[in-house]
């Protein structure tokens, strides 16, 4: 740490940049390689009226994708969780508060990465999760990403710009938005 | 379907391959964006060391990110669910069974699009969570995201294939694996 913090401000933000633009290239590289794979010419269409798949619908052979990263499986939860937490209702209902503590409970057992699950068990433990309404859940959401990015020296999030960062779905007249409850019992 | 089964296939598998090819673009561009927000050089480091966000660790203002689309949600959680299925132990627990399975049914009333969550309902009503082993988990994992893909008009993948595209997550010494039970009561 005190190695760090003798290095002008301007210097280790420049470096550290550079370290993450270098690994989002290398995320870049991999995905084009899976595009690659996934888009290889073989492939063929499924129709949309066709109820089970026909064999010219799928690829018979073919060579393997490279395995996913911890980092590429990070990227793709955490979409997920915040996207959840953006969308998550203003009032919610028991049933949906129950739901998204016991998927918080599940990740910290089965989230498919063991060591990562164990330190989120942690990180939930010290932190309760909270979801009493929209803005308590997507602050806590982004609070426990800022813990886990703390904890692997990554960049931390300001949270009063988490509604901006990670705003409700792009979905026509907010159709797509869940519904919460108007009882408040 | 007629009209489209009277085209000569390689027709079909062409224009079909440009459809694709021209949505991920818009995905790389929409990602490119992205990425110029997070990565703006406002943005400074978090040191390992450091228990809480200090005022230099976080940026204070800035631009929005683009809302995500319901394809980009989709494309980060089915990352999460096949890397899901392909670390589940060849013999899992009790306890991970019943997980797997909560949080499919969690998914099907919180994934955050409900139009989305609602089809996804009829999927696994229809198709139930079979995950005795990582086997029959990760093919029915593929199953049912062909049976999603099927009625967008997607691409259809080729399950006895899934272990080749959804590998185990690249760690060292198989260290990240998610533990089974020897007990085979």
């Amino acid at each position: 740490m005190s190695q760090i913090a003798s290095k002008p401000t301007w210097l280790i933000s420049q470096a550290n940049l550079r370290n993450h633009l270098h690994r989002r290239a290398k995320t870049l590289s991999s995905l084009s390689r899976r595009l690659r794979h996934i888009y290889h010419p073989k492939y063929t269409h499924a129709n949309r009226d066709t109820s089970s798949v026909q064999p010219k619908d799928v690829l018979n052979k073919g060579k393997s994708a490279a395995p996913l990263t911890k980092e590429e499986l990070g990227r793709a939860t955490w979409t997920f969780l915040h996207t959840l937490a953006a969308q998550y209702p203003e009032h919610p209902t028991r049933q949906q508060k129950k739901d998204v503590k016991e998927l918080m409970a599940i990740l910290s057992r089965m989230y498919p990465c063991q060591e990562c699950a164990d330190h989120f068990k942690e990180v939930i433990k010290v932190n309760p999760v909270q979801a009493g309404s929209h803005a308590e859940f997507s602050q806590w959401m982004c609070h426990a990403h800022n813990v886990v990015n703390r904890s692997l020296g990554k960049l931390v999030f300001p949270c009063e710009r988490v509604d901006a960062r990670w705003g409700k779905l792009e979905c026509e007249q907010r159709e797509c938005d869940l519904q919460g409850t108007t009882n408040f019992d």
